[in-house]
């Protein structure tokens, strides 16, 4: 269970332990964003063939087949992770006022900020559809609850926006609660479906959350320390939005000189190409970027470590192979 | 059952009979707004103190009355009707840019529209918490279907906005998701928490769908005939938003030479003070506003008829009466 950093991580185990499922899913994507409005169907779907890695559902089927799960219903909460996921990311783009999205336009700017709020509830909605019909108490329960956590997070990232007094431990709990929840209740998942006792489902659920915590540190790395073309949204998107994250609070802690110009351009001043470039060098001669992904490597030996409670298996390699891949999108 | 016209009704029998239950609904209501963000909280209170009559969930806690219904889990499922009320609300007022709401202030112009966005995603959130708590499997059916069908029927109305091709059948279908599917699934959900047959459920729908179209048309042609201070909103809005209702439909119809005016202001153009009057004019010459009132009596009419199954009580008294009050809003 060490990490061989020398090692380049990759996704494919993952992708051919579910690949016959994740066709499944594919289908049933589909089949949950019809809708007789027209409108409703064509914005939904062009997210969803716009596609994505697909991680969270991804998560879900290696955890169930961590127990040999051999049911149905794994299909459907994997799906329903996915959706709560998509209509995230709708009202996401609308409150970011977001132009892209993985390399293509976002929907609102092609269907406007109205009808993308309103799908948005259309896909939440189909989200508990589709999870009621599994008539799995735990996982509705534990869905309900993530979908509520998440939408806190969102508002209170917004909160935090242009705000430079934010706490390391403020942007902790905000990552938490918008992106690693939703991880936590995917891994999770996969021990409900198989009926596993609580042990396993916390083993799981801190599996999912510290890959999230992981996931998003790096995400938020990669808005300095990426390039434009490989995130699908242009690198300073944060920076240009005042969005505090871990890079910037550790900038702000550690820049004498600087911390006024920091300062003035996150509050909502000036935050051009040559601000961000100025930003971007004041961040890397503090090493802000730096331990923003050593923060994210520690989440990820958390994240293998609480798989170290499962017998060894393919679909365990795979899900701490998955951790190293995540945190390798930025090193 | 004969519908008394001269007789002034009034939601007092429906408001006595639920008002133990309704102050304990009130209280699960701001327990389920809390939020350890601020902002979640202060939005989520600032619509929900500006209170609405709250005939939705009256409807659901009279329904259960039907059946003396003697148990807890009405409380939290007329909750839930509310809640789901209460976060459509949020996203109609982004969607429709509206200023006010019942008189006050709308929660997007203090807070801003993507607050706004974010905290009714917390509200439907937290609606489906508290029906998966109760546990009742036909309710989450219910509840998460008519989520479902809500939004779809945003989303044909915005779709609907500017076309003066709607037909009166498409209107009718529009009014019939964004509407009369809550209003329908508050009444089923009497019949569901006291297990009632199949046959007493869909009376319960049919009621409560029948009267949510009855009430919609009233709201359609008070957008017309009333007075601003009495909804709580402009009079004139649906116009200036080019909003195909029943009156615009009917007058559509039926205005040949003031046709062109009509198209012109509806599609986008000339809106104002002025063009309103004309357009009232226009709709009062051609019966418009009356026949959209007539209609709205012949669903209140089959709202009273569907109650005919069940027997006498003070419960059907009060829901008959309450659709014969949301008709006479207008007259």
């Amino acid at each position: 269970m060490t990490q061989d950093t020398q090692h380049r991580a990759s996704l494919t185990p993952l992708m051919e332990l579910v690949a016959a499922d994740m066709e499944r899913i594919n289908e049933l994507i589909l089949s949950y964003a019809r809708s007789h409005v027209d409108t409703v169907e064509e914005l939904a779907r062009h997210l969803i063939d716009s596609g994505g890695k697909r991680i969270r559902p991804m998560v879900t089927l290696a955890a169930a087949a961590l127990f040999d799960y051999d049911g149905e219903l794994h299909i459907p909460l994997a799906t329903s992770v996915e959706f709560l996921h998509t209509a995230t990311l709708l009202h996401d783009d609308v409150v970011d006022e977001s132009d892209m999205r993985r390399g293509r336009k976002t929907a609102r700017l092609i269907w406007g900020n109205q009808a993308t709020v309103l799908v948005g509830d259309y896909l939440l909605a189909q989200t508990f559809r589709m999870i009621v019909r599994t008539e799995l108490k735990p996982a509705l329960r534990l869905m309900s609850d993530t979908a509520a956590i998440l939408a806190e997070g969102e508002v209170w990232q917004l909160t935090t926006q242009h705000d430079v007094s934010t706490s390391l431990e403020d942007y902790m709990r905000v990552i938490e609660a918008k992106t690693a929840a939703l991880f936590a209740a995917a891994a999770e998942l996969g021990a409900i479906v198989a009926e596993r006792p609580q042990a396993e489902r916390a083993a799981l659920n801190a599996y999912g959350h510290a890959l999230g915590m992981a996931f998003q540190l790096v995400d938020d790395a990669l808005d300095y320390a990426g390039e434009t073309g490989s995130l699908g949204k242009a690198v300073g998107d944060d920076f240009r939005e005042g969005k505090i994250t871990m890079p910037v609070v550790l900038a702000l802690q550690r820049a004498a000189a600087d911390r006024t110009f920091l300062i003035a351009a996150l509050e909502g001043g000036e935050a051009d190409d040559a601000a961000f470039a100025r930003a971007l060098e004041i961040m890397q001669r503090h090493d802000a970027i730096t331990d923003t992904i050593a923060e994210a490597r520690k989440f990820g030996q958390r994240a293998r470590e609480a798989l170290a409670v499962f017998a060894e298996s393919a679909a365990r390699a795979a899900l701490s192979e998955a951790v190293d891949f995540c945190i390798q999108r930025v090193s």
